[in-house]
């Protein structure tokens, strides 16, 4: 196998030995889907009805994220400020979002995730409000654009 | 954080203080997947079964959407016209559209995307035929040709 | 909104004045999952698990596919040959393809789909197996790639 | 029908005739969501909850995987080492995965899948901790960077 001059064995951590990533993914990802149920069944708090972004920041840099909340029939809100550490992944629940706002219950939305070094976002939902759950997935979408931080 | 030259706060709008956004996304979709079924379990209208486009523009122009539905059987059909305003989301309901004609039950179909200015669309099912609903959901696939509107 | 040069209302079909699509996708598309339940719950046809490839062509020409099945204990079988039609989607289910030979159900496998001319495909899978269905859907994996049709 | 000069019939496999592939995909895959739930309700083994990467490797060299796996409050584990046969899927349980540590139940993770030649990653997890099935499945996010393999 091919390895490359910018290889790097993490000299910093020698007890797991784990090479060092450099950033993958982009810095500004759409999520067009939101929407969180008002009503759960099953225990908490792995069953109540949630909506997350899963994010992954493999680089050796803490990443900043900035997300803004867009709805049908009002100004955007924002920016949610979430931090996903070096080298971890963060799956971020929107029902837990609180600053600057709660996001409403039983509401559309759709969020933009900016961040200051790429990462990669995931969109999950659990829907609960019947007996049985419902899951669904899919990678966000991802801009290639330049990012503008605030 | 970096802080692009066309950073741009949106004066007309000082109360909120929101940034204003560049165009994201692309301006033709593809949603190859398409079906309401013509049975629903559940209270209305959250748990009628239908099948949703979800948009976000998140622009400082309005987004005006043509969809042409795609049939295994006839000639398309369209154009739907739905327009989503600027910095807003909407979520398109394909058991909504009635014009020029609804769109059939039961029966498999496909659609195409357009508009004028970049957005971004996923895809999403919610099927409430059985007593426990099932979802599904999917970005939509991003064309990166150039659109020609009618 | 702009108007290309090359937007064509379809001469040929006055009546419906449906412009006419250049072709939009690409000629190769891989699904890594496949993998059909060998037990249904729910009445026929439309519960019936299923594992779908919904294709969408909005070309003004046939698009001829190839389909290779691949497995993880035995060499890839193919091509299975389906047709869409110009301005057609079609919803290819795994379960019908019988030449060159059947796909064995409670078995893994993946595919590769080519066509000569670009299309969009989007892959769905109901299962069955218990009282309530689940869905889930992803856009195909689009390759970039030159095709190389037998 | 084009048939482009590199097109090649596998004269070593006459038997089946299948023609060969140039490797499809990319070398560095993402999955930022990954979660095994710690209890299952069915039948063993399809029914246990599980969370799955599927490769398809429809090249003609053996596909050797890396798999990182990353936490929200620990440092990565890895490499687990997989290998996908030339022309052969492999649906990859998380579940299955002992080496050099077992993945834990009920908590969340994120995964980086490297290969030495390109392959396509889909993700897909059956939630089984209910009476009824749930599913979802996502391509994985394709890295285009350049691969670099320990």
């Amino acid at each position: 196998m091919e390895c490359l001059a910018h290889f790097n064995i993490m000299e910093t951590n020698p007890t797991t030995k784990q090479k060092g990533f450099p950033p993958v993914g982009h810095r500004r990802w759409v999520i067009a889907e939101g929407y969180i149920p008002g009503t759960s069944i099953g225990p908490k708090p792995a069953m109540v009805s949630h909506e997350t972004a899963c994010v992954l920041n493999v680089s050796e840099e803490d990443a900043h994220l900035e997300i803004t909340i867009f709805y049908s029939d009002q100004e955007p809100i924002g920016p949610y400020k979430v931090t996903v550490p070096a080298r971890r992944t963060k799956h971020i629940r929107f029902n837990d979002l609180t600053d600057p706002q709660p996001i409403p219950r039983d509401k559309d939305y759709a969020s933009v995730i900016e961040s200051n070094v790429a990462v990669v976002v995931q969109h999950t939902r659990l829907d609960s409000r019947q007996a049985e759950n419902a899951l669904m997935t899919t990678m966000a979408f991802a801009d290639t654009e330049t990012v503008m931080m605030r």
